[in-house]
């Protein structure tokens, strides 16, 4: 016998159930980002490796999955390459083509390919899978989702403010309850101006976005280590220490940061956003927060991060400005903000919290029992009639046991069964159960359509 | 500057022009999908090539994308294969996975893998990219969309009948006008047996296949050159010649193949289905067609085959009944029946015949021309409010020239532009212009909000 079939590591099946689920989630971003007019695209799962190698760092590059050549693969080895078995050179050679690691560079790559033909501001959203050769472990897939919207092609803060809006717009629609934190990267870096640390922006971004996993004083310790003078330190202290309303930090920042001018632009940036955010009105928290960094060689401007309340689970959704996505394609000057959905991380928080409407576990409205040839063919044109109303409805297809069918209509989660036995057929009515009541009534076809239609 | 960026060659990128009108097939087929009880399942996008390699063929080995190991790739390989250069030994060292083929081997793989979980009959339908490293070429891709419903574990013919119903109500959905083909492999079978060649089924079936392609006289000639005797030729003559009504023909092959036990049975199931069908009403022209085949080895019982009426293309739809498909991965015994729908091609037929609904081409409902700070935060709260009512709109981001704000309005087929500017601020109205009608009107926000909602 064969051996008992599996799936690669890293990767999942999903379950009707789980399909239920996930497109729940899906469905709802996707309603949002049409309600806020973003316009799907999709690219392909491969890519050149020219398009992807090196836009993820050194280690990035070892993530991507390298799809083989197709026909003789070492058609263009050369003999010495062959003979030094030298990973890199003979992957070069011997793949031309690489799975998607993120839906960031193939929409760089897309906006690029298309400038020409592409209206600006370009509002696009994309949900696609992604795969990445990390190692698995709990929560972390080498197949996942993205759903990512950004709008190219407009430096106005009014896209950070409907982002945040579209944040607050989908978990409010998902109930479950979130912390938005902004912050700006052109205060990260007036901070490590004032502080006279201009030239360890990174070092100290990097130590600073750890302060919720490893408190002030580890993150004290590694800015010691990097090579941050003591003062540098203590004057660093009150900008992570920062207490008090939104507008009251800010206030303190304008204050703090008065003598770098990247620091006051960032600070003005972050009042125009968090002011209009609050003047459209919003249900989540949203909360400044200086700690936040995100990718700082990315973003430029605005950064978003967005935590769930209830679940310890890390970020859900994140973003924020950037303003050369494209140059590495050759097409500098297009700013650009967008944000990201972890889908996958949204679905645990679903999970665990068990915030899934009733509508999202069953499959159809009725199932139709199977008394044998003459009772099923009256079902088959019930069945289709109903269909015909817009009404999910199934017949069982073999006119097996009552106790089989019943236990996959109950397996399936279905609320009505409807009989049409020998009775019914003589009558012209149809018994209905209602499984969730625990009643039954006998009924016209007319009646019937009625009651599932409204159902 | 860097070279102008491409994707690899066969693959798509998709505009937001072309996903809504892809959306509108697939959301059109998904919904009739759970109309009828299937439920959707998901795969991973690669598979063990264990669980591929063999299934397709030696051709379809060759056509299946794989994915370098990712590591040392080399590890596994003995230094005398490397030596070699052996490419098939290569690949199976280097290579653990592939990229899925089609959606048929990875469902007979997960329904073997959760054979204890899964509740028999088995409703699954499934919408996923395949790839395939095939010569590129017009209207065939290497990465492309199938759709699939199968139902295992019931071996009734309602679940033909059903399948039948809904390919009917998918392409009367769709206004796209369809013949729908139907044979039976035992009706093949049939013939083989009584022209005296049962040995020759696979010829037999491959060049009648061909009939409508190559002609009568051809299909003889090739009959001929895979050593068909005269007689035998001249016997299936009637067969290949069948004209007049379904009833009339299944009344021939009744007649015909009165010595076949094979054929017979083949005869009454198609009989069966057909009656089936017609008892439950049907808009399509459906046809008994003898010469039907597509890929013999696989169908046990019913062939089913769709061809659009009104574009040269091709199968657009295609299924049948399978004893065994699970078998290969040892757990022989599963009976199903499936179809899948050609994604791609129905999507050139619905572009040729352009029978896309309006609402597929336009994007949001109404933008928000942006005159600067107070006007554009008015905007903003009047946009949120119609989102808040379900009504999708934008507010230009950047307080750009008129002209340019409407070109973007014009380019992406906004039917509404709605004007809050000086005056309109003052009493607290917004001027809503209709670009279908060319007509204007000042409205209060509840009266816009009624307005677009009903629009």
């Amino acid at each position: 016998m064969a051996q008992k079939p599996s799936i690669p590591k890293g990767t999942r099946d999903f379950s009707p159930e789980e399909m239920s689920r996930r497109n729940y989630i899906f469905d709802t971003i996707k309603s949002v980002f049409h309600l806020y007019g973003y316009q799907q695209i999709e690219t392909p799962a491969m890519e050149n490796l020219s398009t992807l190698m090196g836009k993820y760092g050194e280690e990035g590059d070892k993530l991507l999955f390298k799809i083989l050549n197709s026909g003789d693969f070492l058609k263009d080895v050369a003999d010495e390459d062959y003979a030094s078995k030298n990973l890199v050179k003979l992957t070069n050679k011997m793949c031309e083509k690489g799975l998607r690691y993120d839906l960031t560079v193939p929409f760089a790559r897309f906006v690029v390919q298309y400038r020409g033909e592409l209206q600006m501001p370009f509002k696009r959203f994309q949900i696609q899978p992604v795969w990445r050769a990390d190692r698995p472990q709990k929560g972390r897939y080498r197949e996942f989702y993205q759903c990512d919207a950004d709008v190219v092609g407009s430096d106005s803060l009014w896209n950070e403010i409907e982002l945040l809006s579209m944040i607050d717009t989908v978990f409010g629609k998902l109930k479950v309850r979130v912390a938005i934190k902004v912050n700006n990267r052109k205060i990260l870096t007036g901070i490590a101006e004032i502080i006279g640390a201009a030239d360890k922006i990174v070092d100290i971004t990097v130590a600073i976005d750890k302060i919720d996993k490893i408190g002030i004083d580890n993150v004290n310790e590694e800015l010691r280590v990097k090579g941050l003078s003591e003062e540098a330190i203590t004057k660093l202290q009150p900008l992570l220490d920062m207490k008090g309303t939104n507008e009251e930090k800010i206030a303190t920042l304008s204050e703090l940061l008065k003598e770098s001018e990247t620091g006051l632009k960032g600070v003005e940036e972050l009042r125009t956003v968090i002011e209009g955010i609050n003047d459209l009105g919003h249900n989540c928290e949203i909360d400044v927060d200086v700690s936040l960094a995100r990718g700082l060689n990315y973003y430029t401007g605005t950064i978003i991060e967005v935590k769930a309340l209830d679940v310890e689970i890390g970020s859900i959704t994140g973003g924020g400005r950037y303003d050369n996505l494209t140059g590495v394609f050759g097409a500098p000057g297009l700013s650009g903000v967008g944000i990201s959905f972890g889908a996958d991380r949204i679905y645990d928080v679903l999970n665990q919290l068990n915030l899934y409407p009733d509508s999202v576990n069953s499959s159809v409205k009725v199932i139709f029992v199977n008394f044998g040839e003459k009772e099923a063919a009256a079902s088959a044109r019930m069945v289709k009639l109903l269909r015909e109303e817009g009404v999910s409805a199934e017949l069982y297809p073999d006119a097996a046991k009552m106790k089989k069918q019943m236990s996959y209509a109950n397996s399936q989660n279905i609320r009505f069964v409807a009989i049409i036995g020998e009775s019914e057929l003589e009558q012209g009515t149809i018994n209905l159960k209602d499984m969730n009541a625990g009643t039954q009534e006998t009924l016209t076809p007319g009646a019937l359509v009625e009651k599932l239609k409204n159902a």
